[in-house]
């Protein structure tokens, strides 16, 4: 069976134990509840009438009026929907490879469980300190999760080439790199991102890439067969992609202003993501020599419209704008699966299982300079006093639209830079022989991590006389 | 493999960009966001105090306190419940197919993302016009996936039998007139339907059963051996089906006016679907000669109490009310799949695959029977002025109740009229050989329009030996 | 096939009629629209802007400003993340048996279906009685799926061993039992226990080990072989796990006081869950000789955190106290399912097909003890004005936190007294040879219940040459 170096017995328990002993004392010493969840702060707040808006983003009430004010209810939803995507999007859209399910499914919880606690922590330390506490509540939660996000689209690039151990190990530095990278663009350089084109999508396959990229495997075609899904594989998977689908909305709405701002950010990414299913379906057609559908790009690029949606959303872009945005970022998606992926792979070395430069990079990129170009014309004719929601700095006349367009631009540029240089670093940390990472010839393959029984149904269905 | 005449090389593409095309053409010249998602004017809404309600048919309120008023917050999580019904949901269900699950899910996604779209273009028209633009927010997409949800119905009928081009055709003449139908109803005759037992369930499932009655198969039995389910697919179907039923509470209560009225319909959908299930159960077992429960009932017919509460689920029916309706929904559902069905198919030619005249057609007719009755019967000392909600012409003192009950019952004349002529029409273009549907001895095959590996673990499974 | 006894074709009609029938009686006598629900008194409290707060345990207003105070808006979203955990979340945690799913769902749907009805009543009866009616909305609709959940942890412990119709029979019982207890610990004992680690989970788990107790069949090794999972049948059981993972900061919170309490109680259990999957993975490679992980710890385990919070979840128990209950819960699961259960089946003849005690049954007492220990430490000064929330009679004056703390002990024994003395009692009830359950050779298997074609795409899938 498999070797004494992929056993997990003292490998995968030692690292999940001293992280999580860490986590628990770090959270000892430095997190509290903010203002909206700690019963004494909150009932102050109530009775006198009067919210101090410190500690969250949201549009400016002058008064409590009651319990609905707090953000719960304003984000509650929305952070469920994004759990989901987090949870069931990314797990099972990954089932799709045939023997690989259980550690799609449950290396996707296992480093999201973990992502969560530790993004907490190192978004906290950049922008949710006050008086030396990290405070939290649900948009704090929300913020991890899509912190998380960005780890398991790197995930994606790996996929079936790793080991937990290696995962979790990835994890630690990309948590940390991508709060840097957050604070630089939101905090540094006034970006906006609440979906997180850059900030997730560019950065979070960038990094993935780069780090695929060094540890790229020459005899990995050992492992060939098992690279492919089988027919119920992809249905599991198209679960994955119908909830991502769905809650994309949800996605890019959770962290904007109360209001129209994430009422129209919902509204924008439902018509970019409608837009791009159909440009998917018709490239995917046209792509293919007998006119099949391939069920890659239905499961993958009918989602980059969710992705290229992702920073100008919450912009006034136009229901219109929205449906073309999606629809090039379909075009481009299911091109780059057909022509792009295997140029990467040959050429680069590249060795990208889920395609995540096809969902993410690409449409990442795509939504970043929609993003730049839609600030770039935002006029307060159009906005009138929302502006102060969606570019507080034009707003308050500190500057021009056209400088927060290329603020949004320089931040792509951040963002890329980060990923790069941050995934080669980290790649050449995973390249380490101690993670227990699977051999060439047993990718893809569950059976290296996970008890796996072979006894089946199916050969009882071929029997169907040892039925009663 | 399969021919020329079924190849979607061009076909698809085609149809997919043209309409897509169009979609952004019209929405750039026609839609634009409501006062509740565009930036300039919630916020001249909010620092007014004043807030109009030409747009929406919420409860009135003399003022806007806060962002909270905005109408996402009262009706985005009923929306995302009706998106899940709709792309998981109705998508799910249809799986139950052996070999069709590709399909299933696939052409759901598909139609519903243009249907969406176009939905919005019609019912805007139809009633969403203010000074010849079309204003769109979380109500007029709760709408759309509504429209969406009558072509999925019709979808049901014809399952298997109709390649996607036929299929988007069919959409772009049901979503039409699925609006004209919905104006006269809710718009002309001044009905009530907001779960749409009239207006949804039962216009989608007469025109799809009128569809396939034209486009009827004699020689359909040479793909019998695939019209039917495996253990596998019947699971994945009850993920549609428990979806369904569990949503189904928002679906009916979505656009219903904000405070009560939401609330009680949402309660009445759930008793009515909990007395139907144990009804499912009963007859399931009664009608078969050894007792086996039959999953073909229990995906279905346990769902037929939400379609039987569409209408006077927000009435005041009572819970006891309800749950009589959907008793009574859940009997007749699994009799017309054990008894009906097959003699419509031998008598009337009508072959309906998933049976949508039992789970949305005669439960679709019994709601708007029982939405008529409870309409007659309402009186103000029941309703008090909840009255204005419900019944506004009879709190105005316009008409009385009875009339009311006149109304919706000449509503669900006029909606059996639209349907059967309209599917008649459709059907007959359907027919024409140029859309590359099935032949008659590869229906219910995911393999003619997908790319389907048989490559499987399965065999894989038969050789562990095979494995490390 | 299977004998006279196992057929249903009379059983299984006659109780789900004779039940409904019943249940239909007495909501008609018994059973009305809350003040939130009803159409005319919900407006008018509207218009006299005075809302009484008899019927809903929510936080005081003094004022309805608008629709928005409504309890729907406040609770709905999380009854709808309650409702799929127990329909999906319950439903498909039990597929991973490799010939069981359609009872597995089915059956949780059925017994769900009924339960959530009866239990309105029971609850109703014993703790909402006004006038002599009871009074229904959403929150009652939560408490009825709260009630449910334990009648499905103790199906959980005879799962694959008793028929449809002993279901229901344990469930009318359980349902009843339930409410009792509920009424003792929240009206008499004045414990607190919003999540239900006590009246849900302790609950379920014993009174339903203590019926398969009771149950015990000597000879169900003759079963063994279905007694497993395979490859498919754990991928659908993820579905079940990740869902209940998700929604479990909705379940813990979703009858909590309105504002901060909500808030509060959903982040702990986030954290207390993320906690509990790390030690889950760590324990599961730790324990096996291989390091391999092991699905059932994966599925169940991992869970444990969200049990363990049911309690304390709402006090300030603070992230750090969150995390490590979460860590313990996680621990103590995999250790019961690696070393306890199979002790208890040996010695103790306790045949626990789910292993409920090691889900719901020890984390529960944990959970029950955290919240006693919270209860206890309880002070103004961290509570503020919060206290009246969490602890009314604290917040009084009335008693002291230390003998809160003494309730919540007190409720722990009643709960086990409970569980144990009612579960012994409807074991021998069940024992009764009437209900047609399956024999020691059928257990575990659909056959004998469903109508299951085991004619198969697999076979199709091995002949490739069969498709054009």
């Amino acid at each position: 069976m498999t070797g004494a170096e992929t056993n997990m017995r003292l490998k995968l328990p030692i690292i999940c134990f001293i992280l999580e002993i860490i986590l628990i004392i770090l959270f000892g010493v430095l997190v509290q509840y903010d203002d909206e969840t700690d019963a004494r702060e909150w009932h102050n707040k109530l009775n006198h009438g009067n919210k101090s808006h410190s500690e969250h983003n949201g549009h400016a009430e002058s008064e409590i009026h009651s319990e609905y004010e707090n953000d719960f209810y304003y984000r509650y939803p929305s952070f469920q929907d994004v759990h989901v995507m987090i949870f069931i999007g990314f797990g099972f859209l990954m089932t799709f490879l045939q023997r690989y399910g259980f550690s799609s499914v449950g290396f996707n919880f296992l480093i999201a469980a973990f992502s969560l606690q530790w993004a907490t922590l190192m978004q906290g330390f950049f922008h949710g300190m006050h008086g030396g506490k990290i405070h939290i509540g649900v948009e704090s939660m929300i913020n991890a999760d899509f912190c998380t996000g960005a780890v398991l689209i790197s995930f994606g690039a790996v996929l079936g080439k790793t080991s937990p151990v290696q995962l979790l190990v990835m994890a630690i530095f990309e948590v940390t790199l991508f709060a840097v990278n957050e604070f630089i663009l939101l905090s540094i350089l006034g970006a906006k991102d609440a979906g997180g084109s850059m900030t997730i999508h560019t950065f979070g396959a960038y990094f993935g890439l780069t780090v695929t990229r060094v540890l790229y495997r020459p005899n990995l075609d050992k492992s060939k067969h098992k690279n492919c899904s089988v027919y119920h594989s992809d249905l599991f998977a198209m679960i994955g992609t119908i909830y991502l689908w769905m809650f994309w909305p949800s996605f890019n709405s959770a962290v904007t202003a109360h209001g129209d701002d994430q009422h129209r950010t919902a509204m924008n990414t439902y018509y970019s993501l409608a837009a791009c299913t159909l440009a998917t379906y018709g490239m995917s057609a046209v792509t293919a020599h007998d006119g099949k559908l391939d069920m890659v790009h239905i499961q993958n690029a009918a989602l980059a419209g969710g992705v290229a949606a992702g920073t100008a959303g919450e912009m006034m872009l136009t229901p219109v704008g929205s449906m073309i945005v999606g629809f090039l970022a379909g075009i481009i998606s299911v091109l780059g699966y057909k022509y792009l992926s295997p140029i990467l792979e040959e050429k680069l070395k590249v060795q990208d299982t889920c395609g995540v430069h096809n969902l993410h990079g690409m449409p990442g990129v795509l939504g970043a300079i929609v993003g730049a170009v839609t600030a770039a014309v935002a006029t307060t004719d159009v906005y009138g006093k929302g502006m102060e929601d969606v570019f507080p700095d034009v707003a308050k006349g500190d500057i021009t639209a056209s400088y927060q367009g290329v603020r949004q631009a320089i931040s792509l540029a951040v963002t890329l830079g980060m990923a790069l240089v941050g995934g080669l670093i980290v790649g050449f940390l995973l390249k380490l022989p101690i993670y227990g990472a699977p051999p060439d010839t047993i990718c893809f393959e569950d059976n290296i991590y996970w008890e796996v029984i072979f006894i089946s149904w199916i050969q009882d269905t071929m029997h169907p006389d040892k039925f009663p």
